[in-house]
């Protein structure tokens, strides 16, 4: 049997569901390179499990490609769980193997987990009805991803809201922070429709040293945000309730929710 | 202090911090009116959390208009959990508490939990990143609810799914059925462009009798789902590994599956 658990931002955010299942488990996988869990240390896990159970740490080719067939052979004779952060399928990783196990007659079972795609609505106050396409802001390498850019385009000029995950390459020690963010999307926005936007940076959400912080896209970068991992969200004109969370919860600085509540256009 | 804790679809989904937080409080306050909880007892909360503490079931009139200021002039006083099926803030019906209790300077404290947002695309396979702006079907009443229709018309021409909420009037002891959606759907549907798109229905996610089904809308009615909570996806034209999960994970008839696969049109 194979076993998808979602850990979630915390290791706080275990689940009864999640621990019992754990506890089955012959042998548990953790994924470490899709995200990171701040608070998260295997002697935790074990001791709100109440019992070791032998468990490996694995990077993406222990998770991906050719590995996969070695992964479904081994649900094929013991309760295998793979421990994910966040929700094991928001990400789009571990789709493949999920597939590929139930076609080889494993019996698959997910056990979802906190995920920043619904905690970062819930968090900021802003309405999860107005969320238009999330999407990954991954760094300009080979290209620029403009692609993401008219997401936020498209999402705005509905009126959306876009949650920008940050790109995550953990095998190279890379988690893109909120400031490295702003600095891309201010490159890539060369109409500079994007300057006077409202965002919200949301790190380490979950844990005891988190912080949400809301300003002008531009203005993100004057703030001291804890280590990753990181999120952004890219507000459109924000409802009468929204602007007080944007003040209440994501400290919005007081000049400019004043200005946003005496001004019809946005931004 | 106030403490908005997310009961996630079923009891087993609350997590380790969930709890902490109801053993700290002198109060519960159960929101019975948002959504349901099948598996849902007190006898079963107070059992998790060890200990038996003040509880009241709430009505929609106790947490709304009026009732607000009570509820922030007793969390001045004493730490008052408000335990709420799913996450406390995706609906957007607690957002106005939440807020008006931080300007009168109380302490609040949210705890998420597990929402339907975030694991029908998880549990469908579908992926998170393909939904756009996700809406709640009312029931057709002073008003038949076109502008529904036209988000969903809105993602599909942009390639996207959408998460249908089904409207729940628990007070009125109505909890919308897939079923009855879909008659709303296709009354709505004038242009018959829904009429061959693909949907997912689910239904009691995360409890034992769950069921998720992917099938054309108009042919969803003849599955027998368990009782509500029900929600339904619009499916936009499933990736290759979309299409394995619609098969795998949703159920969808093979027939169906192999005419996906084999035609580049969609629907």
């Amino acid at each position: 049997m194979l076993i998808f658990i979602g850990a979630g931002l915390s290791i706080n955010h275990l689940t009864i569901e999640a621990i019992e299942w754990l506890k089955k488990a012959d042998k548990i996988i953790i994924d470490s390179y899709t995200n990171i869990i701040p608070d998260f240390s295997i002697d935790k896990l074990f001791k709100i499990i109440g019992t070791r159970i032998d468990v490996i740490i694995a990077n993406r080719s222990m998770l991906e490609g050719v590995s996969i067939k070695k992964i479904v052979e081994e649900a094929q004779k013991l309760n295998l769980a793979i421990l994910v952060p966040g929700d094991p399928f928001i990400a789009t990783t571990h789709d493949a193997i999920r597939v590929e196990a139930i076609k080889h007659g494993v019996q698959v079972k997910t056990i979802n987990g906190l995920s920043i795609y619904s905690l970062a609505p819930s968090r900021t106050g802003l309405q999860a009805y107005r969320f238009g396409k999330t999407v990954t802001l991954v760094y300009p390498e080979a290209f620029k991803p403009y692609s993401t850019l008219e997401t936020i385009y498209d999402n705005l000029s509905r009126n959306l809201h876009t949650l920008l995950l940050l790109d995550l390459k953990l095998e190279e020690n890379k988690a893109m922070t909120i400031n490295e963010a702003v600095d891309i999307l201010m490159d890539l926005d060369e109409d500079r429709k994007l300057n006077n936007i409202i965002a919200v940076g949301l790190a380490r959400i979950g844990c005891k040293d988190e912080r949400i912080q809301a300003d002008r896209l531009s203005r993100l970068k004057k703030y001291g945000f804890p280590p990753p991992p990181h999120s952004l969200v890219i507000v459109a004109k924000p409802h009468p309730i929204e602007l007080d969370s944007l003040k209440y919860l994501c400290n919005l600085p007081d000049e400019i929710y004043r200005e946003l509540l005496n001004r019809r256009k946005y931004p």
